[in-house]
């Protein structure tokens, strides 16, 4: 944890994402200029400091870290993780791990960087695989939906720990006192829904949260609760569709409502029903959860501000001890899991 | 089948739904009048022919078919069909099984109109469970998805006899000649999904539909495939997700755009934004899959309306041989599901 008069280092991936290096050492900077962070940029040495030399750093705590190689969005992670030993993601993840730095942050390969993770900076205690959640629903801003796809069989365990690790997310992110937990399904009804929501509702009515039982999918926008869980499966489906269809709708807006509205009234509304409904590419990334470290993964399509977001983020896990207070409660549901 | 000299004769159930018997009397008037269609009103005599006197049926082809009782929305069907034994769904069902209706309509519940279904009518040769199945993304209107609810822990033989379902749906409601058929994953490439995904992607290899492998929920707004199957948890989440994000989206327009566009503009917007997204409220209904006999079941909050389009959907699927059609499919597909 950084102290009031230590910078919080953030090491980030210059090389991951569509537009690296270029949106990434752009969205660096300003990180910095914001005050509080001082960056590694890991990555191609020559590359990054080309992009370096496009703005005003004089002075800004900013260093290159080299690296040799990238991992790219679709390809296995551990076979990619043999292959290229001194890729930027890893290169990244072992400043965290051997305390070089603070956080690390990417927009590359959403499984790269968890395998980097897991690899890297070990697995939480308890912690079968490192998963990924946040508020991915732009009308619901304070629900915390995980899993998102990184376990796609999930066992009710599982689960329930998603549920604890969100239920600190929404303590220290948005400072709710109780966070609602709920679980998804197909009905509001207790017992309603299938095998996997049968098993985690008892293992979260015996745990320490607030669980106050089913949300179905309609009820997510409305922000009934501030934790929905739900199997990988399920939460990509979620975060996919909710994606899908503000594209979509963006776009159908774009034909209805020309000549309807003037230009940049147009504008605002396609892009407003876009971001609402794609928060990851729009509002930065998240934390993996479930590792030793704070390692935060963005959209591979974010620009310059979605990375300074991004790095927001990893500061603030940083210096709100977000892992340290993981490990604390899951190791109190513990118990019910080994039972 | 219905020749071109007999009307097609509907059941509908009067006292299903959150509007009956008001709109479902109005709405099966307004199909009578559409011509090719008799129907009989199933439920209170009394309650009927009063909402019936507020239209001119002289010589109209409607009758009544008195019943006692309705199943309302939430409760165990099986239960509520031993305790009502002449509710409204049970008479206008057995009035297709004794061939004197050639289908039934309801708005009612669909727990209960399938139960209903599948006592009465018996199930499809190979069908463990009858399920639900249709067009419920507004902006892909030529994408079936299955199953929507009925079946939350399903086995790879049930998605592929879904497969098969929609595929026949397709070629019979929109004349697609080798319908795109498609598993719901969370990745493009084969392989990428949990374990139903891949023991049904195989079966869905061996068949002989037109299956192009997996799809993702945002593909799922851009029509990528006519037929894309999941099961019945997912689907149920895809569908309500859908509403909902639809309903918030509508609300969060009329306030965004309130004073930049005119009074009757802006209701066109926000209601075109629900509708696209509440299609089985706004468009009618579709049939129970897998019964032995054509029953259509609408939202429960269906007007009068969507109660003339679901008697439109009846009318087709019995001139089409639908359920003919989907036994014979099923069965060529049987020695897949056996080995």
């Amino acid at each position: 944890m950084t102290t009031g008069s230590r910078l919080c280092r953030v090491a980030v991936d210059a090389m991951g994402g569509d537009h690296a290096p270029h949106d990434v050492v752009a969205g660096a900077v300003a990180a910095v200029r914001g005050g509080g962070i001082q960056v590694s940029l890991v990555g191609d040495p020559d590359q990054v400091r080309a992009e370096l030399a496009k703005h005003d750093v004089e002075g800004l705590p900013i260093d290159v870290v080299p690296s040799e190689g990238v991992l790219v969005e679709g390809e296995p992670p551990a076979l990619a993780l043999r292959q290229k030993p001194k890729a930027s993601i890893l290169v990244a993840t072992g400043m965290v791990k051997q305390g070089h730095a603070d956080a690390v942050v990417t927009m590359g390969s959403t499984g790269g960087t968890m395998a980097a993770a897991a690899v890297v900076l070990g697995r939480t205690p308890g912690v079968e695989r490192p998963s990924i959640g946040g508020p991915i629903v732009g009308l619901a801003p304070h629900t915390f939906i995980a899993d998102l796809g990184s376990n796609v069989d999930c066992k009710p365990a599982q689960l329930l720990g998603y549920a604890v690790i969100g239920d600190v997310f929404a303590r220290q992110f948005w400072n709710i006192k109780r966070p609602r937990v709920a679980i998804l399904s197909v009905g509001s009804e207790a017992g309603k829904g299938n095998a996997l929501v049968q098993a985690t509702s008892k293992l979260l009515s015996e745990s320490h949260l607030n669980f106050i039982g089913n949300v179905e999918a309609n009820d997510i926008p409305l922000g009934r609760a501030e934790v929905v869980i739900c199997d990988g499966f399920v939460g990509n489906v979620i975060m996919k569709l909710t994606e899908g269809l503000g594209a979509a709708l963006s776009e159908h807006l774009r034909k209805s409502l020309a000549g309807k509205l003037s230009e940049s009234d147009l504008d605002h509304v396609i892009k407003d029903v876009y971001d609402l409904n794609n928060v990851v590419e729009t509002m930065g990334g998240g934390p993996i959860l479930g590792v030793n470290g704070v390692s935060v993964v963005g959209h591979g399509s974010g620009r310059a501000e979605a990375v300074q977001r991004a790095i927001g983020t990893a500061e603030f896990a940083v210096n709100n001890g977000f892992i340290a207070k993981i490990n604390e409660e899951l190791s109190q549901i513990q118990q019910l899991v080994d039972d």
